[in-house]
């Protein structure tokens, strides 16, 4: 193991976005049986396509990197990873939920396409993630179980028991306070979930024992609560240098975040706590849990 | 075969209503970790529990009694396929999309539980399709491979270049005009895909060969085309008697049909030939396709 050699982050960025690429082809003729509208298709390469740092898939393709799978095999699965962030960011961004104009300097889909072609291109990523996965599992019949393991795994961390349950509660709170009941439910559903998928599928699809699998999870869950505190912190410095204030616009917004809740110190310590716990469940790994690690430590100590 | 018997229409409609209704939780204690919130479930069963002739899981389950199946093991798969219609309704009746305050002579799901909600109770039914096929996938190891391309030919025909594709240029192309390849794109998709997945996925869950798989999907087709033409014919005698007038309204609202495009009679004519090509396309499987035969006959000569 300690001569272990990992692919690039450049290598690994590349053939992520080539999987992307091919997940949702451009269009054919119009009206061309079998094949997605034109207009469906780019919306959704205008979403999937457009940048960010693929963190879900690269945490699956380094999963299965340091289990001894393969990366190709994989890249299926790391692609639906994305299709399903890529869908939730969609929806949440229509003015019935969020009313965001703009993301990641772009406008949002459905300022560009409309509403209802921006809810059917997002449905459309959530179907295609699970068309991909399933006809790539096909591909391996001699690991077909493995496979469907690791599919069931993401569904039902992206479902009404996972993300969707997040940004259900999310939605309905909003603007009504809270405790740390309802906003631990929140983190750990909306985002850490789809943090533990990607950890844990990529086991599954690996043969991992269960005692692996169980570290997996204490390391997607922690590493996805404590990326969402720094978010919330981060929030509110950007908020206190506009405001000329140290803390507590986050709070007065009615947004319910654990600076908000806790206090930026306390935060603050409890990222730290997350932090070491995480990287304390991949010991069992050694050294081949080195790029998982980074990752981790890149998603967690992030600067505004 | 000349002796089979098949299960009572009540019989099969119960099965499904119950597993329709495991398939979707109440919700538990407020916040409990990995269950949804009690909002989305309500909003979720809302619209899947609200009656509805449940004609995609009857011609999956009846597919799979035809071909010697186990009704209990099809039963996931069937619920699948009302839900992933269930979401298609639930976001179609959107604002943004036809903007439709009722359904089946309810308040339609957003005007109870507002847009937010729907789009999320819509994403929950489908992501829940998925969880329930393939959870109930891992319970039949023997059987895995039949499972998985079951669900791999629901979720394609469901998915871009299925349903949802032609949902999309259903709405780009509204009140647009149109041909016949405009129209037969959206039909196809929109419509006949989503009753072909049933068959076809029956007849993969059973072990079906190639031609009995041919003939299940000339059968899905044909009977979902026909379908389709008879409910427009059926609105355009509603319009007819509303408004005095013979023939012609619908086309006036601009909305794109067959009777609008070729006349009644031409219409009529086609439903009488894709009846005809359905009923001959079941003939390989003798008196075993009885019950396929009636819902097919009920599905295309309904009246107003």
């Amino acid at each position: 193991m300690t001569n272990k050699t990992f692919v690039t982050h450049e290598a690994l960025l590349a053939l992520i976005e080539e999987g992307l690429n091919a997940a949702v082809p451009e269009a054919a003729a119009p009206y061309a049986h079998g094949h997605p509208p034109a207009l469906l298709a780019e919306a959704m390469r205008y979403s999937l396509l457009a940048g960010g740092k693929r963190l879900r898939p690269a945490l699956l393709l380094r999963t299965v990197e340091m289990l001894g799978g393969d990366l190709q095999e994989a890249l299926a699965m790391a692609c639906a990873l994305e299709m399903i962030h890529t869908y939730s960011l969609i929806h949440d961004d229509l003015p019935a939920m969020d009313n965001d104009d703009f993301r990641r300097g772009r406008p949002t889909n459905h300022k560009v396409y409309g509403e209802g072609i921006a809810i059917l291109a997002g449905d459309g990523l959530l179907n295609s993630a699970f068309e991909g996965m399933l006809c790539n599992a096909l591909r391996y019949p001699e690991r077909l179980q493995r496979h469907v393991a690791a599919i069931e795994a993401i569904a039902r961390r992206a479902g009404v028991t996972g993300m969707i349950g997040g940004q259900c509660l999310d939605l309905s709170s909003e603007g009504m306070g809270g405790d740390e009941s309802l906003l631990s439910y929140i983190h750990l559903h909306k985002t850490a979930r789809l943090f533990i998928a990607p950890v844990v599928a990529g086991g599954l699809l690996c043969g991992a024992e269960s005692k692996q699998l169980s570290a997996l999870e204490v390391y997607g869950r922690n590493v996805g609560l404590a990326f969402q505190i720094v978010d919330d912190l981060l929030d509110l410095e950007g908020d206190a240098l506009a405001m000329g204030k140290a803390t507590g616009a986050d709070a007065k917004l009615g947004k319910l975040t654990w600076p908000a809740l806790l206090g930026v110190e306390t935060a603050r310590q409890k990222v730290a706590d997350l932090r070491r716990e995480a990287f304390g469940a991949l010991e069992c790994f050694g050294d081949a849990a080195k790029e998982l690690l980074g990752i981790g430590d890149r998603l967690t100590s992030r600067k505004a």
